[in-house]
């Protein structure tokens, strides 16, 4: 149902491009589109309707899958397959995304065309389909709740485990391995743990590193749970801490929520990202913080919206972002504090909540 | 020292199909060429010498990682920069992979060069870097023979959980936490686990479903070491056996003791494949053996050469590829057997050698 009015959008955005159809080979938009989740597909949308194309391995899992939706098992390529599917129904002009269409693919579609209309057939576009997945509907944002409450319950399982002396590479391996026996498909990245001086490192992936006696640990994880991925950050201290690391970690988590609370419909993202950075500015802390504030995220990990300065771009109802300020003091510690958040019709939903962001001394 | 030779053979192939320049923006690829292993990054190779084009966050790494390569911090597209660098040294043709280059990124590559230059640039070539990878150096065979004998201590390892009533997602868990405990970065595909009718599946991906009683158990998985992938299977058999799934695993076993004798330098891809498949032609189990044999690994875990029917390609000594027959009776079960095999300047050496490929009935 809800696949159907999905493929409606996208063809009308193909249209606004100036295309009559639209062939689609970035995988989370195949499987946004039609429900596919194989490894090998294209949608075509077009004047005759619209297809899946996939190969004889995914006969049936396709049509359990894309129910509702015509699917064609063929050989080769099924972005070829899906083209030139269209051109046999009258099509004139097919929009494609260029972000995710390699030039081989192009020319293979292309080569596979009537003479006669390989020149003026395909219409470059970028993201038409991602920035329609932008906008999370019902069941999209209830896989969402889902995932984000498995990361919550795996940073509350680990705490246990964070003691001196145990590897980074273990915490992470024992969070991958939870969320794994969880029903998880895999994590969304690769699980940052990052600990001591390691934690001033914004993509300290976790190492042989042993967890310090006393200082911070950065744990920075998501998982994929029904597609969807989940993103969280949480920074924990080991041992008795210093005045200036408890200054610096208040400082972030003032931001984040500063930033938490700038998410509303109708807000800028630039305005989101200024929200929290303008907290951090006036603890004399900016230069610190090296990165944007936030990115969307779905059934990718890092989507549109970007939450970073200048952003023209405004929330919408249904976007998920993450706001995750940090700061990075190189040599001495970092601290970042991140969560989901969902743009709702009033204000926002943290998706996260169910994680302390207080400060946790171990 | 082999990068730097390594440079040289791909500007050569670059001056074979027709340009002065090459530049390189698949990651593997620029790996391959430069020691660098960050997530963004492109070499450029012309008449002014090479160069490795990153970011700010991979300063120290670049440096430490490809030393005696010029490196190059910028900002935005690796592939940008070094397209622009490559115009100010007179450098008239520039090839670049179209089977790894987007539409959008040849179109930001080709935006930002100097006006005159735009439209005669850039040579679209497929693979010049990915075939020369084709042949291992003596380093690489050396990290390959260790990510292979680990996936060898995995499988033994793993015999013992082997239990009636025990999830494939458990097994497939098991491995990988070895395997992380072990120093893999990663598996180099998602580990497949078949059991019972499962195996019938030739991609079953390790379920829910429990290891049973009586049948077939396909275990086929690898590991990422040092940067280098593992490929191997095994399929072992719980409880008694009736005759039928005796006589096709030892099909199976001589199809593919046929494949792995088959590889020695200047055999035609076409014939390794034909030598197992022959085999189950003979015991009339062809019809049943629906994929190819093999295929290259290296940085990857699909690479050149194939090893396929009628693949005119010719084995050279430092290929690595896999030999992997299997016969699949749907409703029934299944049985692949896969080892990793380099091409010697005489013969061959079976890289998973340490794991047995005699029937094992648990």
């Amino acid at each position: 149902m809800q696949h159907r009015l999905r493929r409606r959008a996208a063809l009308e955005a193909a249209k606004g491009a100036g295309a009559d159809s639209l062939v689609v080979t970035h995988l989370p938009d195949v499987r946004w589109l039609s429900g596919f989740t194989g490894s090998s597909g294209a949608v075509a949308l077009g004047r005759n309707g619209a297809a899946l194309f996939t190969d004889g391995r995914y006969t049936t899992q396709a049509k359990a899958e894309a129910a509702g939706l015509k699917v064609i098992i063929g050989k080769g390529s099924p972005g070829v397959q899906a083209a030139t599917w269209l051109t046999e129904y009258k099509t004139k002009r097919c929009a494609f995304d260029a972000a995710n269409t390699t030039v081989a693919g192009l020319e293979a579609m292309r080569k596979a065309l009537p003479a006669g209309q390989r020149r003026s057939f395909f219409a470059a576009t970028q993201g038409l389909v991602a920035r329609l997945r932008e906008v999370k509907d019902a069941d999209e944002t209830a896989r969402m709740r889902r995932a984000a409450k498995l990361g919550c319950k795996l940073f509350e399982g680990v705490l246990t485990n964070l003691s001196a002396g145990e590897t980074e590479n273990e915490i992470a391996l024992v969070m991958e391995l939870e969320a794994r026996r969880a029903g998880a498909e895999a994590m969304s990245f690769e699980t940052i743990v990052a600990s001591g001086k390691r934690s001033a490192l914004p993509h300290g992936r976790a190492s042989a590193a042993k967890l310090p006696h006393r200082g911070f640990v950065t744990l920075d994880f998501g998982v994929i749970l029904d597609g969807y991925c989940s993103d969280m950050t949480r920074t924990v201290h080991m041992g008795k801490a210093t005045a200036r690391e408890w200054d610096v970690y208040h400082s972030v988590l003032e931001a984040q929520q500063a930033g938490v609370a700038a998410v509303v419909p109708g807000a800028r993202c630039g305005d989101v990202d200024e929200g929290a950075r303008s907290v951090l500015r006036k603890a004399k802390l900016e230069r610190w913080f090296t990165h944007s504030t936030g990115h969307g995220v779905g059934l990718e990990i890092h989507e549109g919206p970007r939450i970073a300065a200048k952003q023209e771009q405004v929330l919408e109802p249904g976007m998920v972002v993450t706001i995750e300020p940090g700061v990075y003091l190189p040599g001495e510690f970092g601290v970042r504090i991140e969560d989901m958040v969902l743009v709702t019709e009033r204000g926002h939903e943290v998706l996260t909540k169910a994680s302390p962001k207080v400060w946790i001394e171990l």
